[in-house]
């Protein structure tokens, strides 16, 4: 298939979306009237794009997922429903978290390389819906990640825009789809651990993995509390050269420290290993360990019942954030909230009384 | 006061409340039409009488909140938020979880009475919305505590009846400020960390205390994960006889297993110490490491910024509860719900395809 320039689709499309059953696709009812020869003009051809395993069309419908355009969005869940049933149920998801300065990014370009000599094919994603204010802290410089990129089986995609994490999460989950319809079968979602953004990637991924510093686990202090016992596995990266001694320190502190945390429901105790991304060391390792998990969880069903889980979490998780956004931008609510929020903040109220009274108005407001 | 017995309203009480300002407290709106003389008669009866310190009043008013008559909820609603200015600012909450026998009673009974030895007046709640299912493991049985049950300076009552954890939080929060307007200064929150409910009294107190047996960490495999990194101090209970060696080591495990988690926001670093509950030893430590966190955490304002965003936590999530019930309350919905999710599980559309049907559903409905 052809390679076709990244160019953004004109407004003015037209769509018929209400009506459409979104695992139905009809190529003439949504035909977008730009003249561009270059992009995809119906969720068919994308979808015929992504099957195809042509990453241009892959980049170009991520870019829709991730447009604030409603006749984009509108597009973007056509082609997402669509590609759901094709996207591969054997892919492996992957969560990566640790601060900066851990070297996620060398991690992941290491990583990446094995895979790739194990003739798999990963993507990386990333999640960081602070990305803002940490700029570039996070796959925001593909040349971060040169060597992998440059490879074809490979496909990197940098974090995208976003304020909410709800937003951003969503867009991650809905790419995480598309890529597993284009055949990637390892999905590497990077995460900056400092906000919620973990929880979100862990609600998304099959496997947990934190990176940390050989030495006394200070980097985890600005971390989000609770990363710790969310992992899958422990990686002590930069296990080279004059570290390696306080590395091995490192590992059996941890795994000391993590045999008096409580078990993960699946069973599963979570390794502690060493390695070093720069030489390319133990990165094999880790991936054994992961093929465990994966082995033990599929034959026990865990595996599977954290997937279903986990989209009955993004269900709900999405229907409050909807509700949660109506409630809160209702003009009425808004007007009365500083006032309330205030008496509650200076405890003449209770938070249970403040809801109540916003409640009250958001109904009266709703029945007029 | 005279202390009158424990009788239940009787129906078709006449209220106002709609009209009410939840502040100001009318005698004449809120007359209960019982002939009963042994019950408070008005909202202002109640709040006299928890002022004063009368501990069946409290009693009383507590059964009112734990009510799910609508009558009494409101009722309920104008007694708490009446009693809200009266709560004593300066009383501590404490927050204290840990596996079925670990010596939570033993512990409360010890820490109690050790606490009315120091002059304060100690209140005992628990919080256990799964009480259905692990039977009298939690305050269900006042004899479990019986020294200081019998003690008048404390104040002990059972979990709350209910099935959903917010319903249970929320009327737990609310018994909070009515044992603090009754002068209670030490308000103890007993939970099993098994479920959600620990994440639900850590927002609702200002120190977690995890109690843990001396030993592997065993007891916290049946426990819920992120429940040490939650803790503010942790208790080696049971070091007693022959288990006092364990008790050392176990002690200081934990220690260095506490060493490598991410800091608390407070900057506090959670102590692990040791105790023996039946002998009494070790308590007097405890408190005063309490007492230490308190200082501190008053003195760089964290005490105050925390109980503010548990404001905040609670109405956030008052409303979040609310609206998430009226929505899956809504026939349409429910009508829908069952075929949108197996496709879900069943892997046809993704969970905001799902989501979006539902809000659809839900929006027409509304609008007709």
């Amino acid at each position: 298939m052809k390679e076709k320039k990244d160019k953004k689709p004109k407004k003015g499309s037209k769509s018929t979306i209400g009506q459409q059953k979104p695992s139905v696709i009809n190529p003439n009812a949504l035909s977008l009237s730009t003249k561009s020869q270059r992009r995809p003009q119906t969720a068919d051809e994308y979808i015929k794009g992504i099957q195809s395993g042509n990453r241009v069309i892959l980049s170009q419908a991520i870019t829709l997922i991730e447009s604030t355009r409603s006749e984009d969005q509108a597009l973007a869940n056509i082609i997402v429903e669509a590609a759901l049933p094709l996207a591969k149920e054997s892919a492996i998801r992957i969560g990566i978290t640790g601060s900066p300065g851990v070297g996620k990014s060398t991690f992941i370009e290491a990583f990446g390389k094995m895979l790739i000599a194990q003739n798999r094919k990963p993507a990386v994603l990333a999640i960081d819906p602070s990305s803002q204010q940490t700029k570039g802290s996070i796959l925001g410089d593909k040349t971060r990640m040169h060597g992998l990129s440059q490879l074809k089986t490979a496909f990197i995609r940098p974090s995208p825009a976003g304020s909410s994490l709800g937003g951003v999460a969503k867009k991650t989950r809905e790419t995480i789809i598309l890529c597993e319809a284009a055949g990637f079968d390892t999905i590497i979602v990077e995460t900056v651990g400092v906000g919620q953004s973990e929880i979100a990637v862990h609600s998304m991924v099959d496997f947990f993995l934190l990176l940390l510093l050989p030495g006394a686990g200070d980097e985890l202090q600005g971390m989000k509390r609770g990363i710790v016992e969310m992992a899958d596995m422990i990686a002590v990266n930069k296990s080279d050269g004059d570290r390696q001694t306080l590395a091995k320190q490192t590992k059996q502190a941890y795994k000391n420290a993590l045999h008096l945390l409580p078990l993960k429901e699946s069973g599963w105790s979570p390794p502690v290993l060493s390695c070093s991304a720069l030489e390319s060391e133990g990165i094999d390792e880790i991936w054994t360990a992961i093929g465990q998990y994966y082995q033990e969880s599929q034959s026990n069903g865990f595996l599977q019942a954290r997937r279903k889980e986990q989209a009955r979490y993004w269900l709900n998780e999405s229907i409050d954030h909807y509700l949660h956004q109506s409630f809160f931008e209702n003009p009425a609510v808004k007007g009365a909230f500083d006032q309330i929020e205030k008496n509650l903040m200076a405890g003449q109220i209770t938070s249970f009384e403040a809801a109540r009274q916003l409640i009250t108005i958001f109904k009266h407001k709703k029945d007029n």
